[in-house]
């Protein structure tokens, strides 16, 4: 199944709503602290559970309390609504933290 | 506590024993394929308790089944016995996998 990439306005106006994600290299791109590497991998076990259930993986880095990520949709060769959801899906995990 | 850095002959000695794991940019270095991205997160929830157990910590890089991992001694400046016990107790869990 082909997913279309979503225009650079639909992106924008994903954006405002997520201001705290940017656009890098042609991907949705995010980085978080966390108070620790428990709460860090922490995270990262409800974004894999999250990311499992929508069959949309991301790109991530993590060192310690780092994590960086990057969303992108491979077979479209950029954003899609794919990559929007997941972002917010994100966002609400990064909120609901302890 | 500081953790001396390990010398080169130590390094390439527990080499030996960890063929698959390399020395890139003064980091032991290793990447691993997995099925899919449940065996991939699979195995770095494993990792991520032994290194929070060890409280020493891997940076490492995921994207679907691929994982890429990079281990050193931030307080060392490069690589310690720290690093080379982690990268043993990780051979396990790879050598241990359904």
């Amino acid at each position: 199944m082909t997913v279309p990439r979503v225009t650079e306005a639909e992106i924008q106006q994903a954006l405002a709503g997520l201001n705290t994600w940017s656009v890098v290299e042609g991907k949705l791109h995010r980085e978080l602290k966390f108070r620790n590497f428990v709460h860090a991998f922490g995270f990262m076990a409800k974004v894999a559970l999250l990311a499992e259930r929508a069959n949309h993986h991301p790109e991530w880095f993590n060192v310690y309390s780092r994590v960086v990520i990057d969303l992108a949709t491979h077979e479209a060769g950029g954003i899609t609504q794919k990559d929007l959801d997941l972002a917010a899906e994100i966002e609400e995990v990064w909120k609901s933290q302890p």
